[in-house]
């Protein structure tokens, strides 16, 4: 790790405790005026319990509710450690400027349109920023609705309601999810230990929060509401860092592209595709999550159980149906029924009566009680074939369901002290009778849930905390080419005004990165191209050479399967002409002649490189073809990547069970697919000028990968630059983490 | 509809009034031994208010719970209409017998152990049956938890809740379920008409319970909880008839083949395939849910809104992240955002500050009051670009959730005396401010939500109901091809033993039923497969015949893209070398020789047939190619189908929108693929010896379709009689709703 990525890193803090931790607080644009932002963050202030001085600032007021108001910061008797700005736009800049003088070094500004009132407004926030920088004050906001320290009496906000004190921080780029948040949370007696909205960032972003919240010894779990940002790499370097020591969940909206419309007209954020985000937070080692309330049970069931390596569920129920509900939503979310190994069924026959279900799910059948239940739980707890247990109780008349909860506890508790530790989810089905078990459970913290549905719910939010910890836990090493070929092909390429590389010159950075393509001629003309079949023999593929038409197959460029050279000279002149009436613009460089591959049972592959606009340089794998968007089984990685990463990418997929072996296909050679992936990878780290790549077809089988067709897209010296930065910036975030 | 069918049906409810309506009843079994079957259900009697005469029996006591109690049904005074049964299972049948000679016609069998217990059990339950028919009585159980009436203070189960008093009936296979519901519903005030568990089915099934409820006036809506059955063509009929009237939303557990395996064990039910299931719930105008909580959403969504034709949502909010939340729900689970029309543009523009999101999720900004909400609700009710309104509240310190939904109440009362009317839905987000909000709405009928998530939940479930009940309303007239070639070629086989047609008889179905495949020639040995080749002119394929050998490729029996004589007779020599190795037990019958087709951009599609154990014969349709499961993009339909339904059986595929023409390609042909699968459908119900058929690949492109490959097995006439039948009661149903 360099001095410089330090200092970049101790920089992103600077100030915080005085944003979260002040002596001294002042008000600017405090009022009397009902319902408005400045008197309803008045109250908030004095009603929050902070115990340091409190100004106001007001030049149209000399006391605003029973206090003194000064006419601007200057007058201010000392210098406050925070100050919360509550004026009209057009004042924020000059009030930040009479901060800076102050000696005030941080600010929350509550003030709202800027972003949102067009080219006026984008000035504004521009002269704010550069006034901030200018006098070194770290800025919250604008357009955000305050922070909220409940553990030091800060509310620095327009909340209607105050947050009682926790352990959980929750930073939302949103303000309205902010007070929905808050207003869900006070009725469950839900605490925060901070509360921040970030508004627009001028200044502080999620990176510089994240930074701070990881040595926050008040935050044990870290919630973010996402809407999209424009720095990944600053992200991805303090969401790594924090991520490896406490859980950080995460609920991004704008899934889809409709979506992501919308997130840009409310925040004016440059959004990146969303999938790029979601491969990003499970490279952070973060759980996504959907909804508000599934943020809040997964804090509650990572807070309430320990790490789990597997995925496989048995599940315990006095009733039948329930158990078959649970098995429906493990499998379709993706996880697995354990097994019962021949011990423990034998245990089982002795325990229960001869109509237990002898399978997973183990139904005790309806009128098991509390010995049933503890007896039963012991001997699954012994059981190595799984890695949790989730016991389900529907309401009997017969036995007492808080009896059956208490056997269940006690059970757990016992267990706890050997060394067979497995993560226990419960589920009490109804409410009436139900209520007091889980009561008991909410006591002994033990994960309790309304429905199976919700319990399976909580059970894959450990499978998916623990599969990104994984992908965390990899720090992938590029291992460059080292050879000037490919630097030649770019420069050749971008000389020439070319942001498409030319048949040979795909060839060439194949050939470099040692990905094996079919026998290949490159000639000028049609009897050239007469000539090229005759020397590489057996049938041939033709494809038209351009540099103005990408997707050649749409013009009739591509012709297969070609016999003999008199089949390849008619192919070619008629492609010729076909295309100089369908494309008369299309500069023609004659024609490239593959040799025809028959792997009639290799599977097609997808593999590419792509640059995302947040995070750069990603990865894709998935099933190839014409209609990829159309099957739609791809997953993305962020470069650089390992074969580790590159293996759980293909895990990710449908056709990963294809590559298995299918129908009595022997398995494909994964491990070549997966080092095509690395060497992608390693391809545009060391080459920041590539800024597109297409390998489909990628044959797969046994025998190895072939690609059969490729594209290449290269950009100028500037852009890749700004992209390089930004991948040596995610690097950082693992150094980061590795330091002891 | 014939006499017969009459008859059928009106017998299937025969005595339910004595079941659900009873003016005495009495309880064999009955003790006072606490926590016992016997004692819980007598007190749950005696609470329920039941107004009639009970009697008690059990030869052990002279009294129970200081009633007076009889040795045997036949000492009891009077003529019990209904019987509950609580004895051990082997006295039941006698039970059931003794009751037949005194009169009664309707018991509810509570005892369980009978299905669970190995063939003895199986034995005792046999003979139950056999009583019951004997003596005409019906019999809901055995394995149940009983029936509740509230209406008519009847409890005739071991529940430990009694419900209250509504106008939803539940059916429950599971007892669980029953009692898990009863203590949800308990503390939410939900009320039932009636309460069924319905256990194994001894006698009172599904169809029967469905039939009764149709004309039940205290029904306005059937919640079904199904793990299996076998008697598909009843269900379909009384099904089809009562979901034309009032909703039934069914929870149907075992989605896949792990849950199907639990859900065997526990009642012993012939599962058939879920999706057979969807397919079915679908074509019988139903709702299917996955969990209990949205079992009773439905209800409530059903109830609160009225008919709904399409698909597209208009968004209304106060804030920017929970309408990008609800977008993503939206499009997440296939529903459409309403683009706004310009009128409502202009009048948006009009009535909202400028700062606006100016399109769909209408964000009219943070601080809209009442006001704001009224006006922009108004203008969006009267745009016909979208067929419902989600309308969005997150709680502010600026404006008051209460007033927005007073507002929004009001709006929708006085835009319901107009003709423009939408449904409208909302959900006030959080809890605490969100409470007094939702209690107005619940007060005015108006459906509310605590999630965006589960507001789109609420309306997608109305765009789903409207998709069922459009398949319900389709009556295909099967048009049989009236040929008796086909009668010939399945009589062929079955003389020879064989399950699967030859290459010529599976020419000959297809072109009876007008399916185009390639030409073709049927030869005996090499030198015949070389003649075939000259004669058919250009490449072509070459297939092994063998009765004994379903999967050609997979033993290498298949060659493609074979040029010449040359080349034909040697793959067909080599191909007779490998099979007589990899499979020395396979009778050998020659060749199929086939042109090659060279429609390189048609799309590979799967069409196919196969008989359901419940519902009978289905029609596949999907994607091709030689991972159809891995692929997992296809649908099925219950036969017969029509045009219609084969239509929207082809747009639930992802493969649909790769007809529609891609990447420059032209639409295929989406008549000619419709008009196979209905042709298929006919083939199957004028011939039920069909067993199974594949079409795989089926071509289609702008030129038609084209059938390449495809198997068909037969069975036996006695199988196939009696799924004839099966299909002809479907049809019944169809008859029975379309009476005036």
């Amino acid at each position: 790790m360099t001095a410089n990525l330090c200092h970049a890193v101790a920089m992103s803090t600077r100030d915080f405790d005085r944003l979260f931790a002040p002596r001294s607080l002042v008000l600017v644009g405090a009022t009397d005026r009902a319902g408005s932002v400045g008197a309803v963050t008045l109250a908030n202030l004095r009603n929050g319990g902070f115990a340091g001085a409190l100004y106001l600032v007001n030049p149209k007021h000399a006391s605003v509710a029973g206090m003194p108001c000064f006419p601007d910061v200057g007058h201010v008797p000392q210098t406050p450690d925070l100050a919360v700005i509550a004026t009209p736009p057009d004042r924020v800049a000059g009030v930040v400027r009479q901060l800076g003088d102050k000696g005030t070094r941080a600010a929350v500004i509550l003030t709202a349109g800027f972003g949102e009132l067009g080219e006026r407004g984008r000035a504004m926030q521009r002269e704010i920023s550069e006034a901030a920088a200018a006098q070194s004050i770290r800025v919250i906001g604008p357009n955000c609705v305050g922070i909220m320290v409940p553990d030091v009496g800060l509310n620095a906000s327009f909340a209607h309601l105050a947050p009682s004190n926790g352990d959980v921080a929750f930073v939302s780029q949103s303000g309205a999810l902010i007070t929905a948040v808050l207003d869900w949370a006070k009725p469950r007696g839900i605490g925060f230990s901070k509360v921040i909205s970030l508004g627009d960032m001028a200044d502080v972003d999620f990176g510089d929060t994240l930074e701070y919240l990881r040595t926050d010894a008040a935050t044990q779990a870290i919630l973010l509401y996402v809407e999209g940002f424009s720095d990944g790499g600053k992200f991805m370097s303090a969401a790594r860092a924090v991520s490896a020591n406490k859980p950080v969940i995460v609920l991004k909206v704008g899934r889809n592209a409709e979506a992501a419309r919308a997130a840009h007209s409310h925040t004016g954020a440059l959004a990146g595709s969303d999938v790029v985000y979601d491969a990003a937070f499970r490279r952070a080692g973060m759980l996504r999550v959907d909804t508000m309330p599934e943020m809040f049970d997964a804090v509650e069931t990572l807070g309430r159980t320990g790490a789990q390596s597997g995925d496989r569920l048995t599940i315990l129920t006095n009733g039948g149906g329930p158990g078959v509900m649970a098995t429906d939503a493990l499998v379709s979310r993706g996880g697995v029924p354990a097994q019962l190994g021949a011990q423990t069924l034998e245990k089982l026959n002795a325990i229960l009566p001869p109509t237990w279900s002898h399978g997973n799910p183990v139904d005790m059948i309806g009128d098991a009680g509390p010995k049933e239940y503890r007896e039963t739980l012991e001997t699954l707890l012994g059981d190595p074939g799984s890695d949790a247990i989730l016991v389900l109780n529907c309401p009997t008349a017969l036995s007492d369901p808080s009896e059956a909860a208490k056997a269940v506890i006690e059970t757990i508790r016992t267990s706890r002290t050997s060394d067979g530790v497995r993560n226990v989810f419960t589920s009490w089905l109804g409410e009436y009778s139900a209520a007091p078990a889980r009561a008991l459970f909410d006591a002994a913290q033990i994960p309790t849930y309304d429905t199976p549905d919700d319990a399976v719910d909580g059970f894959m939010c450990r499978v998916r905390y623990a599969h990104s910890q994984a992908v965390l836990a990899e720090i992938p090493v590029p291992d460059p080419a080292a050879d000037g070929t490919v630097d030649a092909v770019i420069a050749r390429a971008l000389a020439a005004g070319r942001r498409w590389l030319d048949s040979d010159g795909v060839d060439a950075v194949l050939s470099v990165y040692q990905i094996p393509t079919p026998p290949s001629r490159t000639v000028a003309d049609a009897a050239g191209a007469a000539a090229a079949a005759r020397e590489l023999g057996g049938p041939v593929a033709l494809k038209l050479r351009s540099p103005d038409i990408t997707h050649k197959s749409e013009v009739g460029g591509v012709a297969l399967d070609l016999h003999g050279e008199e089949e390849v000279r008619n192919a070619a002149l008629a492609m010729l002409q076909h295309v100089k009436t369908a494309r008369p613009d299309a500069r023609l460089e004659g024609f490239f002649v593959q040799s025809m591959v028959r792997r009639p049972d290799a599977i097609e592959l997808i593999a590419g490189l792509s640059v995302d606009p947040v995070f750069g340089p990603v990865v894709l794998f998935g099933r190839g073809g014409t209609a990829v968007e159309i099957i739609a089984d791809t997953s993305l990685e962020l470069a650089p990547i390992n074969a580790a990463l590159a293996r759980l990418q293909m895990q990710r997929t449908r056709v990963w069970r294809l590559l298995q072996g299918y129908r009595g296909q022997p398995p494909a050679a994964i491990d070549a697919v997966a080092a095509v992936l690395v060497r992608l990878s390693d391809l545009i780290v060391e080459h920041p000028q590539i800024a597109e790549l297409d390998i489909n077809p990628l044959l797969a089988d046994a025998q190895g990968v072939l690609a059969l067709d490729a594209r290449i897209a290269v950009t100028s010296n500037l852009e890749a630059n700004a992209r390089a930065r930004s991948v040596r910036s995610r690097d950082a975030g693992d150094a980061v983490e590795v330091r002891p």
